[in-house]
């Protein structure tokens, strides 16, 4: 069995390289070990607006802002820039590892060890991965806890994922009755797939289960909704938005005016 | 469409009740927004050993402790305590909200409006949900980016949900060829169905597929195994370990005396 201990054993001459969660937005949401690995880095890469989730984190930092799409030159320019001896933190909203650019830098130093890049200094960088809350937590605990029972999670970017495949992992996830969220639900170029896995997760799931649509999530202009399953258009949903849907067993419930969505623990009520 | 501004226009007369999530165990990886409501709330209600979780933050503060398994007490005794003007703050490891405490809350404040409970006082207690980082994240992030495509989660409890639901969730984890990770493998009373889930998951993928182990995660005596999927035994595992299983594509890679392994973002290879 390989057994490894992923501890701070680093060895001193390293370079290092923090792949940081900046979570959802709130910055109160942001872990002490996050806030600790930007304290100790030269060089932040992220996408502009990431950078600002950071506040006064940020100062007095050296800033390197790639567009959204440039995901393989953000993690390129992370590596090289550790390698070179800068400290760097490359930082993602939400957690970095969902989704987010710590499978990209992976990837890059896997193409190194097959001798498909040129990079060995890349090899010697202590790489630090530190997890984030993720979009779909910040949506269940908005409204309650959706998340309370089985879920997954399904990215509904076809850019690099066959739409084949998605279309059969949201049948699965009609068909395990997990509690779905969607990521990357819609694009400004692409708007129709949404109400393809709507229309799929409705032969599981009664038209009444509840969708939780969370927009800005945590952020001073954040927008929850809560709505029913039949109710899901792509039109109310944008790149900004976090699209969660209850199992058939969820329930939203209504408290004066306060709303709350759960899902139970179980499917044999002790209670 | 209904829509629900979660924000903190809480009534000034209203009883208050946090529900914190304390993180997988590294007081580092707990949110400012956590100790916030820990450091405003003046009555603690969690199982003790999570209560250790909280170090000096839960100095000064009168502890309530309910051994495991009494989660409907721990749950009444919170919404209890809120009710009565105090302060209160129910907190769980990893994210409250993830097979964690917010949902019997919920389920408890559900029965009073339903008329199946006596407590009409809990319908005045200020709720809110503070999200923290879960298991998994903890798990994927020690070993690089396991969680970097989609992925579920199944608890192989069988306490509340029956084996056939859960039977069920597995194949279709299996045939949606998510990254799937197992809450609650094993209990002292409960080692087989680990060994059943693993041979299902089998039937889809891979037994080179690697599996990340992960004990006490983010502590000082954590252990992290990797392992293959065919190699995957329930003796290796107890209930402080999270299991999560690659999906077809998860690589494992070694760099040197590091092992890393992530689930690249889509399966067009576009590097």
């Amino acid at each position: 069995m390989a057994s490894y201990q992923p501890s701070n054993q680093s060895t001193i001459n390293m370079t290092q390289l923090y792949l940081v969660s900046a979570g959802p937005g709130d910055a109160h949401l942001i872990t002490p070990k996050s806030a600790s690995a930007i304290n100790a880095a030269s060089d932040i890469v992220a996408y502009g607006l990431y950078i600002d989730l950071l506040g006064d984190m940020g100062r007095g930092k050296t800033h390197h802002e790639l567009p959204l799409g440039e995901e393989i030159g953000r993690a390129r320019l992370a590596l090289n820039l550790a390698a070179s001896g800068k400290v760097t933190a490359l930082v993602s909203s939400g957690d970095i590892g969902i989704y987010a650019m710590a499978t990209v830098v992976f990837e890059l130093l896997d193409n190194q060890l097959a001798g498909k890049e040129d990079n060995p200094e890349w090899l010697d960088i202590d790489i630090q991965v530190i997890p984030g809350i993720s979009a779909m937590q910040a949506n269940s605990s908005s409204v309650g806890a959706l998340l309370g029972h089985d879920f997954c999670t399904v990215s509904l970017s076809d850019l690099l994922t066959p739409w084949e495949t998605i279309i059969k992992r949201v049948h699965s996830a009609g068909s395990g009755d997990f509690v779905v969220s969607f990521y990357n639900p819609v694009s400004i170029k692409r708007n129709w797939q949404l109400n393809t896995a709507r229309d799929i997760l409705l032969e599981y799931r009664p038209g009444s289960t509840p969708v939780v649509l969370g927009r800005n999530l945590t952020r001073e202009d954040h927008k929850i909704s809560i709505i029913r399953l039949d109710q899901l258009d792509a039109k109310d949903v944008d790149m900004f938005t976090c699209v969660s849907v209850g199992n058939s067993e969820s329930k939203h419930i209504v408290n004066g005016d306060k709303h709350w969505v759960y899902t139970p623990r179980g499917y044999s009520k002790k209670l």
